[in-house]
């Protein structure tokens, strides 16, 4: 496996507009893009830090999964975003390891294709491997 | 404030010795550092990925913070570490904010300085400002 950085951590909120406010005017970080996001019915925005980011994640309505989510644990840390070179092979390793996926296939995510490993395979955490577009 | 990367995140784990091999052999991270923090009755592992790094920590005691912590939520993400060059500054820059802060100076952490934020003053996140040891 070839992790070459944390692409991003991934945070739920309830109201994008007043957490961008506390992560910018109170946090000291800046929102570098906003994205909505009709087929996850969810709305983010990054904030790098270094070779990383932060996304914040908030639903649009009340039946996604990032809702239910927002209504059983409240606000907080909900991923890490792994970056890979290949989704595709990255997946076969860990099929290979008989480690517990999510997807058994590469999904298309805001900012490339990835697919998410069971927080019961990783200690309680929700990992996404992600491999970026190709920006050219 | 000038935030210059993600310096880590942190998992809270059960046994640290288990979790470095989930983390190693199914997931594909490698450990750079290992440490016993007597003072915190903590034993951790660092494991980077570009420019930040993945940060387990388990208890070494039934009565330390962490080991409530483990006990009442179970294993999972913890708090996530922002590094700034002047750790002080940024300590009373958000002081005149009035952002709500758990340590009213800076403390020793494992690689620097630090303190931390209240997780009501960001939308749920233990957040972990931090100055490295000067290295030379």
């Amino acid at each position: 496996m070839n992790i070459t950085r944390i692409n991003h951590i991934a945070i739920v909120v309830n109201n994008l507009d007043e957490a961008i406010r506390t992560y910018q005017q109170q946090l000291g970080l800046t929102v570098s893009k906003r994205l909505h996001m009709p087929e996850q019915e969810v709305e983010i925005a990054f904030l790098p830090a270094g070779d990383s980011a932060i996304e914040l994640i908030s639903p649009t309505s009340e039946t996604s999964g990032v809702a239910k989510y927002l209504a059983k644990r409240g606000e907080g840390l909900h991923h890490i975003c792994l970056e890979v070179p290949d989704v595709q092979q990255s997946l076969e390793e860990l099929a290979a390891r008989d480690v517990q996926l999510i997807n058994d296939k590469p999904i298309r995510a805001a900012e490339g294709l990835g697919f998410f490993v069971h927080p019961k395979a990783a200690h309680g955490v929700l990992i996404e491997f992600l491999q970026p577009y190709d920006e050219t």
